[in-house]
């Protein structure tokens, strides 16, 4: 699927959460290989005036199901399983790219890794693995 | 601290994120060991009918956040290095309870874990490890 | 299965790892709840003169494989998919005794955790959580 | 440190562990960024015929370990605090190699990812994050 298509798809089944105007831009879709913008704003800052840790696990978790749809196509339901993620640096008061890559791709199970830097900056602010299941389609 | 110290904490520092009328209220707090309550909300829904993921991991955080402060006292600069999150089941279209308790108090790291259901069952629905890193006050 | 059902399922699957004589003892098992104990062994100590992180996930992934023997009957084939340990404190010059609980049986995971003290004191040396795959059986 | 000053202090340290003749053979070091072989032996099957996730976890920690002296130097106390893995393909029946590359080295935590794969073969079978407690010296 290409981002338009995944993008179509998402403001489809999940009109809530990814809308026109929204914080999330699709970047670049390549198989299982993907990069999502979240745009900064000062609502989503915690004490110390930093990127909230729940705004990383966020944009994360989205980049991962984008992920999954580059590598398996429409496949709504699939479901996060587990997630884990490292906080690594205090993220800088700009936007947020997440870079998320499919490590497998299996039949019941998809695994990925998704690196989070500050836009411009080189060194990652936090590291996700996770795993999504794949609902079985007959 | 008891629950209503933290609370006015809380809305102290992190004015965005607690509130009056936001979706958390803080049901038990004793040493290390809490119950926060997260209000039911059609707008936390993703596709399937499901509370979302990152509802439930912003949940966990902010219930580790208060079980560290039950611990430490008054730490707004305590933050999050790592959360692993297992999601168990679908949740239901309720509240969901996250208990936190602490399993280590270090000097320089707190580790616990958060359990979460839907009210009105008792099987949980996610469970959480988290670590904080604590600052060093001198 | 019973801890003595077990033990000799283990004994004829898996020769190398489990055989009268080695560390592992099945001290207690229930429905998705069971207890192992790992004898001291001075061989398994690491620099500082801890029992090594690699015994503690050894035993904790071992004790995992015992309950999900213990819900869902003889599967040597099932296998781990995400293990996640937290290490909380030193342990002590004494036998590891490790206590799973499965959290979920579902028809394709279960997810468990596992708690592991040194024996003769109450807190906890480290802390998992682990996701097995259960092969399909038809 | 180079791999031949890490080998003489592991093996200083940890003589158990890490000896002339052992399994663990350090490839490569870099900064931060290191590589570590395990010489494929049948004791650490498991059922099935696959090389065992134990082992897998001991050669990510082990990994980390090189990594972490490779950056901060001789420190045989620091200790793992936190390891997540993903199993991700069964291994061949070959030896592993485990790429370990920090993602951060801070002055109380290193934080590192590493990647096993079967020789001969692209595709990961395992990967690890692990954050490690740098002892304070002063």
């Amino acid at each position: 699927m290409s981002a338009d298509e995944i993008a179509k798809l998402l403001h489809a089944e999940f009109p809530q959460g990814f809308y026109p105007g929204c914080s999330y831009n699709i970047e670049r879709v390549g198989y299982g290989d993907i990069c999502v913008r979240w745009s900064f704003d000062e609502n989503s800052l915690r004490p110390g005036g930093t990127v909230s840790g729940p705004t990383m696990m966020e944009l994360a978790d989205f980049a991962m199901y984008v992920a999954v749809f580059s590598a398996i196509g429409p496949q709504p339901l699939a479901v996060t399983t587990n997630l884990n993620i490292n906080f690594l640096r205090k993220p800088a008061r700009a936007d947020l790219l997440a870079d998320a890559k499919l490590m497998k791709v299996g039949k019941r199970l998809a695994v990925g890794e998704v690196t989070i830097h500050s836009e411009g900056t080189d060194e990652p602010v936090a590291h996700v693995t996770a795993t999504y299941s794949i609902p079985q389609t007959r």
